[in-house]
């Protein structure tokens, strides 16, 4: 069998996740890393190619990108033109028809597939509540998250004035209502009182219950588990109250890096253009056999 | 817009739900009901063309079928060698490989398409099994249904000598592990013992723990509510003890007929073949405009 050859753009927290869901997926194999300072890498990743262009690798089959989500349509790009698939985990929701459309054109062009928005949500989470949406066509769906990290509220934190370190966990209250609980270390000078209060006034902040902590060591406190809890109560036909709910604690970079892989894979059985998690068969993601795979799951 | 024209085949408890469903779902209209004897059809359907075979029908997009399991391959093969697409709930586990590949070839040679095994389980279930598998390929996916009425047991001892009326209830005991409480009536010159022996050894039943009760009306005790608790505890590249779980309390028909005339709408935007819903994208099941679509669920 011949194995697709995938490039990790990225080797920070979810990249380095992705190369261990690619050593333990057997239809893959890692056709180098991209990085911005390739000189500069830790010794696990010295035996791949680690360059500073996707240019510089050959036979590449699709490219995982592990970028921060603003680089995505940029990076995505230039993989496409140059005939490589692309999957990201591009997780601004209000960006994604656009990105879809923008990255649409690309992939034509080039005869390209790439897969967005690829991780649990938007990605695995948009699949279950698109599935809900038709099982009961009336009705809300609630998504509540955590307790885990917020990685978007982190760096909103760390971009106010006197803030050393910070850490923002979200907490699920229901009903898509989330507290949020910051943890900060301050900067010399500052006052904890003026610092907290800047952080409840942010837009990020202000529209949820939100509580400030000092503490002395901000990593202590880091955990990479996360959670979902989808709830959603509706109307098949005219038959009401049918309930539904789908709940995940799951250590988030580890389910991120999955969901790229699987849909790394995806890319190569699409035709060519831009799709998200749910525009594409669901088998497509699964490695193995068709008919074994029908008869085993369902 | 031209609404989709739907055929119920068989107007039993299922296809009086999705009557329903096409009466709630903005893209569909009824274009008639196929019956054994269309002239002894109850007053709420005399309204439609009620007609012994789908031959009587014109201008139908899809066949809905609402028969027994064990007909679903006759009437399918029909319908698509009409140039009609049909959908179906067949729910034999182990034939569905079969079927799929039978179907595929009268649809392929009549440039039509046919969505297979299209409920909850097979359907729905099958979609968030599959979706957990490349979330976490290693691991155990517990499926446990209940409680709630089971058909085909309630059939298998409706079949066993001495019974006169029958209700087989499955209670999930946790780990894909179910117990059957049956409640029986008997029929006059039988004894309860010996019924409720020959119950108990029945295939359907020696392999699980069988309760067997006499009650002197089982038509009281019947409710169309049924569940589904699905567990995963998997790994996802080599990080351990992923948690997953899917539930759902529903009216089982209901929710079969909805499920039903999703996968009709989603049989109008494949190529021509025979599909399990595992092979169809998920946002070709739902009614609404792309774009939207995926602002809204994504």
């Amino acid at each position: 069998m011949k194995k697709l050859r995938a490039v990790i753009v990225g080797y920070g927290n979810i990249g380095q996740y992705v190369l261990d869901v690619l050593l333990t997926s057997p239809d893959f194999e890692v056709a180098g890393i991209v990085r911005r300072d390739p000189g500069n890498s830790p010794d696990e990743i010295k035996k791949y190619q680690v360059v500073k262009s996707v240019k510089e690798l050959k036979d590449v089959d699709v490219a995982i990108l592990c970028t921060p989500t603003r680089s995505v349509e940029e990076y995505a790009k230039e993989c496409l033109a140059l005939g490589i698939n692309t999957v990201d985990s591009y997780d601004i929701h209000g960006g994604i028809v656009n990105l879809r459309s923008e990255l649409d054109k690309t992939a034509k062009a080039n005869n390209t597939v790439s897969i967005i928005s690829a991780g649990w949500d938007p990605g695995t989470d948009s699949m279950v509540r698109s599935m809900l949406e038709f099982m009961a066509p009336k009705g809300v769906t609630y998504t509540n998250f955590g307790p885990g990290m917020s990685m978007g509220h982190t760096v909103a934190v760390k971009a106010i004035k006197g803030v050393k370190a910070a850490l923002s966990m979200t907490i699920p209250l229901g009903t898509s209502i989330h507290r949020r609980m910051v943890y900060i270390e301050i900067e010399d000078g500052y006052n904890f009182k003026d610092v907290a209060a800047a952080i409840k006034t942010d837009d990020y902040f202000a529209h949820d219950e939100t509580h400030v902590m000092q503490v002395d060591c901000v990593d202590d406190l880091k955990d990479m588990g996360h959670g979902v809890n989808m709830v959603r109560k509706g109307v098949s036909g005219t038959t009401q109250n049918q309930l539904f709910d789908f709940n995940m604690k799951i250590n988030n970079p580890a389910l991120t890096a999955q969901v790229l892989v699987a849909s790394a894979r995806a890319t190569m059985k699409q035709k060519p253009g831009a799709y998200t998690m749910i525009e594409v068969p669901i088998i497509d993601y699964i490695y193995g056999d068709r008919d074994t795979l029908i008869k085993k799951l369902v």
